[in-house]
């Protein structure tokens, strides 16, 4: 240390050179970013705009006193079923914990209790939600810059998210009418494999997608597994909305998968409690090694969650915990205002456009998901940013433009519109204001 | 599809070719991984040995009625402090939420009472633990392939787990006596641009480091502050200790950085509860963009954080929070049981050392940390997993070899003991049966 290097010309910063965007990672300066910050940005700017843009659950129920009780269910379940003693039950909430989480056991009894699948307690992986999830896959079969993940178009970003974060590009397959196109994924799949890439996997939301509300029927899941089959490829099913799917619920992709194809992505944020931030990933497959010993693909990803979050925290996995026990370990059962909320916005929502949105009807169109948070509105214009903030600004009505959910081209006459907070008021008028919005441009 | 589909021959695993370790990333065949599993895998076979393996916190004080009170204190906060109505507070609280977290406000207040750190609240991010602020530096600084963090070796496996998520070479510099060796540093720095590297970082602990228990002194931080300025590099500064460095406290490097260089990196896993996983980071540096907008590092890492985690789960950073309030936002007024604790505990183990060890003092050689969880012991022969195997079933004491912490060669004459969870009777017995291990091997 000479004296001079204290004495180094400052920059007008203070000494630091400033980092520069140019030299952080490519995700930063990614265009979907500054799109999705672009609508918080017109929801903070307009805040008495009605809202048809954000995904969240209702808030309806939600109850303070009811974490509370969860816990303490959780901590009780510890003491008297798993005969712990009170030292015990603390330390496993309170402490460091498996990486793999403590409610483990009790996921996979909801699964077979809601949905008829049955895995090893060992393939559940508890993740900080269905996010953190993506990312543990996704960082698992990245290995190599020729690795790609297909996903159906439109996606929801949050793959889009955790596949920028591991440099790992997402090619689109055609939705169809049908929720996939499976002569499209056939086709992508040699595509890809002709330019000399791996398709690690095929990412879809089979129930009442976000963001377009479409579900697959039974035939096209089981095709869907069947071509699967054929080109080797992964599963990714993203399963958020299945406990809100509408009085016809179809047998998930994990219910239907014989060969273990298929890994489960969960989230407990619209079934349990967006605050806990609790979701999980079910990954049954085997993974030999050079060796040849075998272990479970949830392993690999219990390793790569070490190095990125340590563990789920179990006070937020207990509150959940709790929330299961409470009801027999069904989401179904324990969401039945919550469906029935959502059934009732979604019936709104249909009488309302029909109403609201008569006099366009030959140049607009929307379609009847079987429930969920979302429709797709089709529209004779392009549904883009500016569009949005004059929606915002002159109408009072705020919505997610298509566009966003696709990684190219594609969506620019789509809106999605999000009914899971909305109550007969605000959907009413805010149809209302849409068609005001629609009477301009049409 | 056609039925041949259907029928394509079947591996004995039920038609799906199982994923290959070789086609994962990377990070998942990773020795050190191994070794902490070894580690693991011993204690699991071995639960009557008596660890000085691992660094969790005491859990004498834990208290599942304080989590309780905690999360109404800061609900109670959030009604009559910030004016929330109650449906505002459990919104704030249970609802998705905020990605740079809900509790910045009380992690900066916490940093200016105890560490005279005074930052914009926006510069706070509140992450999963500090693991996962490790990794959204890390994904941030990491743009190309030369990109490369420096950091003191031995280093915490934490931050050798997040580089490697993210594909970056940790390049060790000497730790030295002192805690970090300038020139080695220096050396470092010049020779990886020489090799057309780009050290984007350098990671330290400078207070009772993990693992050697080291801390910097006051001459060495503001060198190290100097050498940083001269060849303008930025400072990751992790602090998970210094609530617990003992009477003598030091100023942090973040403290002293006047031209914010210094990213400080935390948790609260020790200082309130592991159970949470809430840490932070705090990002006070400027980034301009290509319009030359500038916004603050920790903008960035919050996007990389709304791909990875969301957002840190609300729940249980109102825990934290509850506790911050309750002690007027001073951590060292929380723990003074648990530093008092701790402090105890280091006296024991240089007690224990000096009588125990008395027959080998001229062949064995320990540290005298100031506090912390840590202290390094070096031995006359390796001490490596065999011996540790040999340690836990033979003499029944677990210890973690040194040589962990090392990328490359280094620490085999070295072992970690841990003192955070002994009582006066498991230390004492401990480095009893450490001394018949030493006599064996001596």
């Amino acid at each position: 240390m000479t004296d001079t290097d204290s004495n180094k010309p400052a920059t007008d910063r203070g000494g630091f050179t400033p980092l520069h965007l140019a030299d952080l990672h490519p995700s930063l300066a990614d265009p979907a970013m500054t799109s999705m910050n672009f609508l918080n940005e017109v929801a903070i700017r307009f805040p008495d705009a009605i809202s048809f843009a954000a995904g969240r659950p209702t808030e309806e129920f939600f109850d303070i006193a009811e974490v509370h009780r969860h816990l303490d269910v959780f901590i009780d379940h510890l003491r008297h079923e798993r005969g712990m003693t009170a030292q015990e039950a603390q330390r496993l909430v309170l402490q460091y914990g498996r990486t793999k989480g403590i409610i483990h056991d009790l996921v996979a009894r909801q699964l077979a209790v809601d949905e008829d699948i049955h895995v090893p307690h060992e393939s559940v992986v508890v993740t900080v939600g269905c996010q953190e999830a993506m990312f543990l896959v996704l960082r698992a079969l990245r290995s190599a810059p020729e690795d790609i993940v297909l996903a159906v178009s439109p996606t929801y970003v949050g793959l889009a998210g955790a596949a920028r974060l591991v440099d790992m590009p997402v090619w689109p397959v055609r939705s169809g009418d049908r929720g996939v196109d499976l002569d499209d994924l056939r086709t992508q799949v040699h595509r890809a494999r002709r330019a000399g890439l791996r398709p690690r996997a095929f990412y879809v939301i089979p129930d009442v997608a976000n963001p377009s509300g479409i579900s697959l029927d039974v035939d096209v899941r089981r095709e869907l597994l069947r071509v699967a089959a054929a080109e080797d490829l992964l599963i990714l099913e993203d399963n958020a909305y299945g406990i809100f799917a509408g009085e016809q619920r179809l047998p998930s992709l994990k219910t239907l998968d014989s060969d273990r194809r298929v890994v489960r992505l969960g989230s407990f944020a619209k079934t349990v409690l967006p605050g806990a931030r609790v979701g999980y990933v079910i990954a049954d497959q085997d993974v030999p090694d050079h060796e040849n010993d075998v272990s479970l693909l949830a392993d690999h990803l219990s390793t790569i969650k070490s190095m990125l979050t340590v563990n789920t925290s179990p006070l937020a996995q207990a509150v959940v915990g709790g929330a299961l026990l409470t009801h027999g370990h069904s989401l179904l059962v324990a969401n039945r205002k919550e469906s029935d909320l959502y059934q009732r916005n979604l019936s709104l929502m249909r009488a309302g456009l029909e109403r609201h949105l008569a006099p366009f009807t030959d140049r607009v169109a929307w379609n009847t998901p079987a429930g969920g948070f979302f429709l797709t509105l089709t529209v004779p214009f392009e549904a883009d940013d500016a569009l949005l903030e004059r929606s915002a600004e002159k109408y009072g009505v705020l919505w997610t433009p298509m566009a966003y959910f696709y990684s190219g081209d594609g969506g620019s006459h789509q809106i999605r519109l999000s009914f899971s907070q909305g109550t007969q008021e605000t959907i009413d008028t805010g149809l209302e204001r849409l068609a005001s919005l629609l009477a301009d441009c049409c």
